[in-house]
């Protein structure tokens, strides 16, 4: 594929006629780009929960976009968000999401929140590139929006993600259309290429931060922010604002999602904790679309 | 499968008829237990490199057998050496079984020392058994020999081990047979269970310890080491004696291999080390057959 830009309505989109909510079945990249619609608030909690469209931002966009398709079929919208909200628990877009959309359950409605956070993306990302300084060695986990978009990575090295592989399924993919320079390693090998000098600095994206800053990602993001601190290497949270949760006081408030062991194995018993939670004394800085702020001062 | 021990000549054994050298074919486990025969040293080779076998130990028992092997087909013993020393760089153990066979390559002085490793390997066995305490819930990383013979873990936590799984195809198996309790985890997920008090210990193997005790092993386990620290974890390393090379002054100088990116992924460039080093600071003891030796005094 050829270097190009991705547009919003690419990854998730209302159609009047259906009506339908189209998303870009992200379980089927690298390999395939196909279009999965959703008919019916049910198709689409089970197209969330299944990973089909993920991403903190983009699923809360998703749910707007299903509280939509709930009143144009004349659905029980309070059962629809309720659903809705029900389908993934750590990141708080859903709730953000749908609490907006309550009040005009509209297309018009949805389609403005998803501009919105477009904007917000495209700032946050700015913000982003100005804090990594030229010609930065990033380290990235999972699937940080926008990371494609900063034009100022030297080099970026991608976390593969386990289970469920984010990182070389998607990111990887991101930073091939945008052109910018990367490598897949093993999520294991980051601690080997710290040592080695060949990061600058840890990005990741965030699916809830709390009010005192803890913030909620991926699995193995954690481990990232302890390897960083032990490396004296800056770790830095890129999220829109629609992440942080004032109603949740700390990390060890956000609940956790635990998945199916059989992501990792079907063979034997398996732990799959699919969030971890990184405390805000290990992050060096969060930048939203309003600009770059140190939770916790230094 | 029920429970069961392991024998030695499971894993690789020499037979006259032929001649041939027969291993278990762990790249088939935990699917299905099925032998590979080399009649030929290259056959070997190929098999080493391409980890039909492996542990550093059993790689070092394998070209024991394949200098008995070249020698009774009438091979260039000084040629075959050389190939087999060539198969894998990291392990200290194939230039110790080569060097300890140039001699005598026989099939009877193979034996002789696969069975003395296997003793060494039963007494580090129960040396790092009185060390982890009763009931301990240790983290492990790849697959170091002699866990599941422990018999005093209460939990054992397997990390994947990716890229090529060898701790939820070949650990967890072990585990299983022996009837350790024990639940597979995503490598990234080691830090949030050190995090939430769920391991005591970590615990690893060693394909060569450097004469000022850094250590190599399998990619991820500096990471464990890192976080263990950060977690104020013991890290424990149980590895026989054949694996401490006293020619290799630190961890700086022991070759790393770097295997193929198609390891992780055929479709973007990766990065494949298949090693690294954790220096001798983090590491609170090394088991041997001999006992139990802090690195660093403390």
């Amino acid at each position: 594929m050829g270097r190009r830009n991705l547009e919003a309505e690419d990854i998730v989109r209302y159609e009047e006629d259906g009506p339908k909510v189209v998303l870009l079945d992200q379980r089927r990249l690298p390999d395939e780009e196909v279009d999965l619609e959703c008919r019916t608030v049910d198709e689409l909690v089970v197209a969330i929960r299944e990973l089909a469209i993920r991403g903190a931002p983009a699923i809360g966009v998703a749910a707007a976009y299903g509280l939509a398709l709930a009143a144009a079929r004349g659905e029980d919208v309070d059962a629809a968000a309720a659903a809705l909200a029900g389908s993934r628990p750590t990141a708080v877009n859903l709730t953000w999401a749908l609490a907006e959309m309550r009040e005009e359950p509209t297309p018009a409605h949805a389609r403005r929140l998803h501009q919105e956070e477009v904007g917000r993306c495209r700032r946050m990302a700015a913000h982003a590139a100005e804090l990594f300084g030229p010609r930065s060695r990033a380290l990235t986990h999972c699937n940080a929006g926008g990371l494609a978009t900063g034009g100022l990575l030297a080099h970026v090295w991608v976390d593969e993600t386990r289970p469920l592989l984010q990182g070389s399924r998607l990111t990887a993919w991101e930073l091939e259309t945008a052109g910018i320079p990367h490598a897949v390693i093993v999520d294991s090998a980051a601690a080997s290429l710290m040592a080695a000098g060949e990061v600058d600095c840890v990005v990741t994206g965030a699916d809830r931060i709390a009010a005192n800053g803890d913030t909620a990602n991926k699995i193995g993001t954690y481990s990232l922010a302890v390897l960083a601190s032990h490396h004296e290497l800056p770790f830095y949270v890129v999220a829109p604002t629609s992440t942080i949760d004032l109603d949740t006081p700390t990390g060890a408030d956000i609940p956790i999602e635990e998945r199916s062991g059989a992501e990792l194995t079907t063979r034997f018993a398996a732990r799959n904790p699919a969030f971890d939670v990184t405390p805000a004394a290990l992050i060096t800085a969060i930048v939203t679309e309003h600009g770059v702020r140190e939770p916790v001062a230094s």
